[in-house]
C-alpha cells in the first residue's frame, strides 16, 4: 500500500554494524553490544527514526524494538527483526526470542537516554549492568561511507549555490534581519532543505540559521558557536531580528547549516554593504588562510588538536588572540567540528582530541574574528578528510561578497 | 551595548516561581528545591534558554548557573543571581554563596538531564539525594497566566488566519506536497513565526509541520500523533514529499503548530480537491461535532478522562471506533494535549488524567477519523479553558475547504 522515498542499503546497515561493533570491542571490551535509543542513532542503524531501542549485540542480527511506528519501520528499514514492545521489561524475552540476547553487560547510549529513562530501565532490568557506549557511539559516525559522502557533497552543493549564488541576489541594505532570514529561508527550501537541524546534546537546538548585521554578529549567545546573534526573541534566539536593519558600511554575518536527506553541511558566509573596509578586509583574509592551511591538514593521521594550536598560534602572531572565535567571555575553543547525520559531531578540532584523523570524516572549518564595534568576519565550509587534504564539499569562494 | 527584544516581566518569573514552590511542596514535599537544566524550563522561569543550571529553592532566591551566555543572560532575564560555572563540583558554593543553598535533597528535572549528565552530578555531589522533579515541572507550566494567555491569542489569531484565509488561496490539486509545504512555511513566515517546535520528550522533534496528501494521511509514523505523514525522507518524515501529488478528489491533510515568541499553537486543517465526498463529510463532521462538545467541557473542575471517554463513546456509536485518532495499529490514545512553551504539555485528555482541569489551561482537541484507502479527516484547535466552556484560540471554521 505504501511506498518508501529511499531505503537505507542492506550493505550500508551492516556497515555501519561491524563498524560499531570494531569500536566497542577496542573502547568497552566488558559490553555485550550496545543499546541505543536517541532517533538519530537508531537511524544510523536501522534506516528509521525509531520510536524506541536498538539493541545491536557483538554477535547476532540486530533488534529493533519499537513503541510506535512498526510498520514504517518495516518499510524503511532493510533490518529483519523489528517488534513492538511496551515496557523495558519485555526487552530480554524480546532479543533473546529474536536470536540476540540481551547480555549482562550492555553499552547503552547515555547522552539519548533522559534520567527518567535511565532510572526507569535500571528498575525493569536490575540484573543488568549498563555502562556508557557514548564515546562509541560518537565516533563509530566519524568516518562516512561512500553512500554517505554522496549525500553530503550533493548536499554540499547546494548550500554553495545557496549562499555564494542564490542569497547575494535576493538581499541590499536596508532590509531587516527578520527579511533577510525569510529570504535565506527561501532560497534554502527551493534548493530542497529538508531540515531538521540535528545537534547531539539533550536541549541544544537550532532553526533554520543565524543571520546577524551589524554589531548584532557580536551578541553574546548561549549557544557553543562563535557567531553572535539576536535572533527573533529569547524564546527563539534564531534566524534574524525583525527590528534590525541592514545598514550601509556593515557586514551581515549568515551561519546557516543545510540539510539533504538527513546529511548536513555547514557554511558561514560573510556580506558587506559597501566596500569592506581594510581592517575588515585584513581580520578576513586571516580567517581564510587560517582554513586553507587548516583544511591542508585535514589528512589521515593528523591530531585535530595539533590543527587547532597551529591556528591558535598563527592568530595570535597576527594580533588577533582576543577577538578569535568570538567576542570576549563568549569565545569558544574550537576551530571546527566533525558534521553528518548531526550538526556537532565527532571530532572536534580543539584540545585533547588527540586521536589522528581518517580518510572520510568530514568537518566543518569555522574560523572567525570580532570586529569590536563592527560584526563578526570569517569563513565556514565543510570538508572531506583525503590523502590530499580536506577537499571543500561547500564550495571554494572565500572572499566577502559586497553587496550594493 | 546590547538591547533585548523583550525581557520576561520580574513580577511573571515571581508568580512563576511562587506556583512551582506549591506545587512542589505538594507532590515532592521532602524536595529542599528544583533543580533544572532543560533550556526550555530555565526559560519559563528566568527568561533566558539558559545552557546550564538554574536552582530554584524553597526559600530564597533562584540561582542561574551558566556554562555560556552569562551576559546574554544578564540582558534578558529578570533574576538577580546569575553566575558562570564550569564543573558540577561547584554548584553547593554558587549557590551557598547567592545566599540559596542547595539542600539535601534537590526535585531534579529528570527529563532535561541525560543518563551521562546525570551520571557526572552524581558523582560530582555524592551527598545529595535527587528525588525526581518531573511532575512538577510538568505541571507548573499548565495553568497560562494572563501574560501568557496574550500570546497564546496572538499566535491562533495569525495561525487560524494562515491555515483558513491565506494557504486555501495559495494552493490547488496538481502541486506536489513539497510545494505545498512550501507555500505553508513561506505563509508561516510572513507571519512572523519563529520557531522552533519544541516537544517535551528527548528524541521528539518535528520540522514546520505534516502535509499529507490523500493516502498519505493514513502513513505510518513514528510520531505520537493521529495524522500519518509520509514526509520529505526516511531521515526528514517532516514537511511534504516531493513524489506525492495531490490529486483531484483528494483530501489534502494539514497538522502544523505556529510559533511565535516561544509560544505555539496546534491547528490542523483539512482541505479537498473538489466537492467532498459524502461519506468524508459525515466524518469530518463527527469529527468537529466531537471538538465542539468536548471543548464545551473545556471547564474548570472537569477532568481530562471523562473528556475522552465521552468522546471515545461518542464516535464509538457512530460506528468509527476503528479508524478513530488513526489507521490501524497507528491509533493513539488520546484527544488532545496541553500546548504552550512545548507541543505536548501536561494535561493530555487521555485515560489516566483525573485531576480537574483549571482555569487558564490551554489545550488543543484534535479528533481525527482515518478514511481507508482516501485520507484522514478531522479538525484540530487550540483552546483556553475558562468557566464557559474551551475558547478557541485558532478561529472558529471547522469545515474542510474545497479548493477548485
Amino acid at each position: 500500500m505504501f511506498s518508501v522515498v529511499e531505503q537505507l542499503p542492506a550493505a550500508e546497515a551492516l556497515l555501519r554494524t561491524e563498524r560499531c561493533r570494531a569500536i566497542l570491542r577496542r573502547l568497552v571490551p566488558e559490553a555485550d553490544g550496545v543499546l541505543v535509543t536517541a532517533p538519530v542513532r537508531i537511524y544510523y542503524f536501522s534506516g528509521t527514526l525509531g520510536n524506541g531501542v536498538l539493541w545491536l549485540p557483538l554477535e547476532g542480527e540486530p533488534v529493533l524494538l519499537l513503541r510506535k511506528g512498526l510498520d514504517r519501520a518495516r518499510l524503511e528499514s532493510p533490518l529483519a527483526r523489528i517488534f513492538g514492545f511496551r515496557s523495558y521489561k519485555e526487552l530480554p524475552a524480546l532479543c533473546r526470542e529474536a536470536g540476540s540476547p540481551l547480555g549482562k553487560t550492555p553499552a547503552v547510549d547515555k547522552q539519548g537516554f533522559s534520567w527518567s529513562m535511565a532510572d526507569m530501565l535500571q528498575e525493569r532490568l536490575p540484573d543488568r549492568r549498563f555502562v556508557s557506549g557514548d564515546a562509541v557511539l560518537e565516533r563509530v559516525r566519524a568516518c562516512k561511507s561512500e553512500w554517505e559522502l554522496r549525500k553530503l557533497r550533493l548536499c554540499g552543493k547546494r548550500h554553495h549555490r545557496c549562499l555564494y549564488e542564490e542569497l547575494p541576489r535576493r538581499i541590499r541594505p536596508g532590509m531587516t534581519e527578520r527579511d533577510i532570514a525569510v529570504e535565506l529561508w527561501n532560497v534554502f527550501l527551493h534548493a530542497g532543505h529538508s531540515g531538521p537541524l540535528r545537534l547531539g546534546k539533550p536541549g541544544e537546538e537550532l532553526f533554520l540559521g543565524y543571520v546577524s548585521a551589524g554589531i548584532n554578529g557580536l551578541y553574546p549567545t548561549n549557544f557553543d558557536g562563535p557567531l553572535g546573534v539576536r535572533g527573533a526573541h529569547p524564546a527563539a534566539p534564531y534566524g534574524g531580528d525583525a527590528g534590525s536593519v541592514w545598514k550601509p558600511g556593515e557586514p551581515l554575518s549568515v551561519d546557516a547549516a543545510f540539510a539533504l536527506e538527513g546529511y548536513m553541511t555547514d557554511k558561514t558566509q560573510i556580506y558587506w554593504s559597501g566596500p569592506v573596509p581594510e581592517a575588515a578586509r585584513r581580520a578576513h583574509e586571516l580567517c581564510a588562510d587560517v582554513q586553507q592551511e587548516a583544511a591542508q591538514s585535514l589528512r589521515p593521521g593528523v591530531r585535530p588538536s595539533d590543527i587547532w594550536k597551529r591556528a591558535l598560534d598563527r592568530v595570535a602572531r597576527a594580533g588577533y588572540a582576543e577577538t578569535f572565535m568570538g567576542f570576549g567571555p563568549e569565545r569558544v575553543g574550537f576551530l571546527g567540528h566533525g558534521i553528518g547525520l548531526v550538526m556537532n559531531e565527532y571530532p572536534v578540532v580543539a584540545p585533547r582530541f588527540d586521536e589522528p584523523l581518517e580518510s572520510g570524516m568530514v568537518l566543518a572549518l569555522e574560523p572567525k574574528i570580532a570586529l569590536p564595534g563592527v560584526g563578526m568576519v570569517g569563513v565556514e565550509n565543510t570538508f572531506e578528510v583525503t590523502e590530499q587534504g580536506g577537499c571543500s564539499l561547500t564550495g571554494e569562494g572565500r572572499e566577502i561578497i559586497e553587496i550594493k
